[in-house]
């Protein structure tokens, strides 16, 4: 990855922002995914490491605009982009990251040759798009403040916002590489949504309950934002008329002006419907639902470390904190 | 360019506001440069077509990041996408119109060949990294609140963020494609800078002087939103120490904040100064300069259509209202 951050002017108002991000860490889950399921396929980490590279540059500069988007204050732990330097800067620095993530996919010219290098950008061009119609679906809700989102929306939207950059993307590519174009990428859709959610409906659960220093991010952040997850479309589904009614006022309040008593008023009924917990049964089936899936993929290939990992993945999305 | 604007869900959330800047006119400068430039070199229209489309929608994505980096209100008459919709939709319409952008270069695979077709998007990486570098000085400037930036800073500046989308790119990928790569594409970055920046300071005068209509943006933006213009950098040079002081307090003011009063007081010295006749007198040059690089290019080839075309436009950049 540090090969492809550039040591160049102008550093002070790009490049040395432009690696900021990727040098904070975070724990690299999907180039893992990616090299994981090449060398499960029979693939050599070489053949896999420049796509994998490419992914988590990708998926920092999707970050940076995250971020922006959802005005949020704490990335890995520090401050975000847009809180150090401004909107207009993040902006910029997250469109020179896409930019810079995409070399790595043309470097696979020398190792995996012409056809397969167009079938990764190609891949990699699905993957941008459904990640930006699922953002859009998200935002759009927002802007909208919808309070009909149902489960089936829910689950398309992270699907598409969540799922193909986390998991499905990753391994579909790990594997085309690792068999040269010839396996068939689809039933890595099935996997990826099922781990994919879960990790998603975990990750709004730690946004609620974790602990912020490991979490990285601000704690109940989505709930001033006003973020649909599945505890609060799942609130909707059990309050009151009336408490409905309180709940859609508040939402539309901006995120900068939602009284503090107000947000705890919306937590403690989440509390009281039990929406944590049934967050948590949904995680626990679409991480079931994942490891069944992934026996399937693998039936009749030998065992391997790599097969071991992928496999004990899909329960670590649900347990970690 | 209506080819590549899916027409899918989500419609309201993405795609029709994806399609919302291209579908609003505009003069579609760069593509013609473009097809203009790989005909005089004996190519067609069918073969840079397709890289045509996607510069000019690669254009309109970064139009709308501009729009929010700068606070923009109006664009080709109408409000701004961020103006409409908010920064957060802003943001996710121009990342996912970046990725539409990409499409038709690599549908080139089919007319030009594997070699051609890579180095074209090599071309539109190197083009996409120089405008970001140009975007990070000008918003840095502004970060800062530089009161020392030197006319080399600021031609440095416009090369980057505007030259190579506005002429340097369309020229070299049109070249490229008439000769099969053949060419040697650099002599178009001296055209191109010069011709570019000639470009770029008519804007920046017309976003002072111009017709609020034809302009279709809000006319006085820059000095609301300090931008650092050539007319600035020249105020800078011959304003006195107390000016100098009082100029740099007013720039470090947010835009919205802004007293009408101060501004009108910015826009009577830069008259005082002779600002707008000195910027006026370096666009004149440059445009000069661009005239006589083409001449050069063109030396010993036939005289076309599309060659005239080429040496009109280096008069009309300095001329359009």
């Amino acid at each position: 990855m540090a090969a492809y951050l550039p040591s160049a002017e102008p550093r002070r108002y790009l490049y040395d922002l432009v690696a900021d991000y990727p040098s904070r860490g975070g724990r690299a889950m999907r180039p893992s995914l990616c090299i994981a399921t090449a060398r499960a396929f029979g693939g050599t980490l070489e053949r896999a490491l420049l796509t994998a590279v490419s992914i988590e540059l990708f998926h920092n500069a999707l970050l940076i605009h995250d971020d922006i988007e959802d005005e949020s204050e704490l990335r890995r732990g520090k401050p975000t982009l847009n809180s150090l330097y401004g909107v207009p800067m993040a902006v910029n620095i997250g469109d020179a990251l896409t930019v810079l993530s995409m070399r790595p996919l043309f470097d696979n010219l020398g190792t995996l040759g012409a056809r397969l290098t167009m079938r990764i950008v190609l891949e990699t061009e699905r993957m941008a798009r459904e990640s930006a119609e699922g953002q859009a679906l998200e935002l759009g809700w927002r802007l909208d403040n919808k309070s009909d989102v149902s489960e089936p929306d829910y689950l398309e939207m992270v699907l598409k916002k969540t799922c193909w950059l986390a998991s499905i993307h990753p391994m579909r590519t790990g594997a085309l590489i690792a068999t040269h174009g010839a396996c068939d990428p689809d039933p890595f859709i099935r996997y990826g949504f099922f781990m994919g959610a879960a990790f998603q409906i975990q990750d709004d659960l730690l946004n609620l309950w974790g602990d912020e220093v490991r979490y990285g991010k601000e704690l109940g952040g989505d709930l001033y934002e006003g973020k649909r997850t599945l505890m609060l479309i799942h609130l909707f589904g059990q309050a009151s008329p009336a408490e409905r009614e309180r709940l859609t006022r508040l939402l539309a309040v901006p995120r900068a002006d939602k009284p503090e008593a107000d947000v705890r008023w919306l937590r403690g009924l989440m509390d009281s419907y039990g929406c944590m917990e049934y967050a948590r049964s949904v995680a626990n089936g679409l991480s079931g639902a994942a490891t069944v899936e992934l026996c399937r993929i693998f039936k009749g290939m030998p065992s391997s470390r790599d097969r071991d990992f992928l496999e004990a993945l899909a329960e670590w999305v649900i347990e970690r904190s």
